[in-house]
């Protein structure tokens, strides 16, 4: 009995880690903080973010990557392309960021994302000052001639239904924190422009 | 048009990250792991990896906790307990784990986890080399006596369904990489064996 009540003693419920994510942006010596990049499939937004990805490894930041590829296969395999599937992909997706930003981490985060209240929801949920949207633009027929993973051939013969740009809906971001030429800048000037920005926020230190 | 072609040639479909898994783990100076903790609840598998965390973190370990908290509040707060609700959460939950894996890190996940087939899932999932079972070992009537939550009075008094060990099975592990005694060893003792079996399988080294 005594032992018992030792070890029920012992015990107590842990709402909260105490290894806090403030611990952990001053132990990486950055913040943790979501680079949202939204755009049609094809407009080079998951190219540009592996190669931020890059960058910021080399410069030994704790960063990691989250795009349609990694999700789609995995956590969202049981979700299609309606609207209401969409929106509860960008929920996981943003409740997945939520985590890594509470382990200290930059997370880029590549998605169509076609819905402006979804990618709000995303803002609200992580916080305004651990979210900045980029809007990658660049003109459908631009990416439809690209068209790198034969999508939309496959989405004008119809063998894909809601394809967005083609069959379901994009709505451009009112007010992004940036936006991205993708069709006459370089990988290069984009992957720039997303470390100024993250420089310019002062996420890059503390 | 030479601009748009410019433009198309830039673009490649990246199917993988360049940051590996391999690369973030040199980086770190120890292996991506999963430490997967089941036990009843109040069994305090929450408050031990919690304290293992901690550890880890002074000691500069890449770290992070998944626990019922976090992802019942979060990712699956659209989950109810039932036992295709429970498969539902635990998928979702190994998928998250694969990511934070593929990030270069140690997860250590505490949920009741009752199914077997659910925790040799995400065994199969993550891979068996970075996946270790830890039985949370402690006998209902010592988890029923502390009651944290207050969670089995409502499960007696009807007020919860399909709680697990009340009205809803528990299925032991068969044969846990350890077991930890919470009924009769201190938080401290069952934090060193966690450790201790992190050191035995060489994944806080090179």
């Amino acid at each position: 009995m005594a032992d018992r009540e030792r070890a029920r003693s012992q015990v107590s419920w842990v709402p909260d880690g105490r290894v806090t994510r403030t611990l952990r942006e001053a132990s990486n010596g950055h913040r943790a903080i979501v680079v949202w990049v939204t755009g049609l499939s094809g407009c080079g937004k998951s190219t540009i973010v592996h190669a931020v990805e890059e960058v910021l490894f080399r410069d030994r930041r704790r960063v990691y990557t989250l795009d349609g590829d990694r999700i789609r296969s995995g956590l969202c395999s049981d979700l299609g392309f309606s609207l209401s599937d969409r929106t509860e992909n960008i929920r996981r997706i943003g409740e997945v960021a939520k985590l890594f930003i509470d382990a200290g981490m930059i997370v880029l985060a590549a998605f169509i994302s076609p819905q402006r209240k979804d990618r709000q929801w995303v803002r609200n949920l992580v916080g305004e000052e651990h979210f900045l949207e980029v809007f990658c633009r660049c003109p459908l027929d631009i990416c439809e001639r690209r068209d790198v993973k034969g999508l939309y051939r496959m989405a004008r013969a119809g063998e894909i239904k809601n394809f967005t740009g083609i069959s379901a809906p994009y709505e451009e971001p009112d007010c992004p924190d940036i936006m991205l030429d993708s069709e006459n800048d370089s990988v290069d000037v984009n992957v720039s422009k997303v470390i100024k920005l993250l420089n310019d926020r002062g996420a890059l230190q503390l």
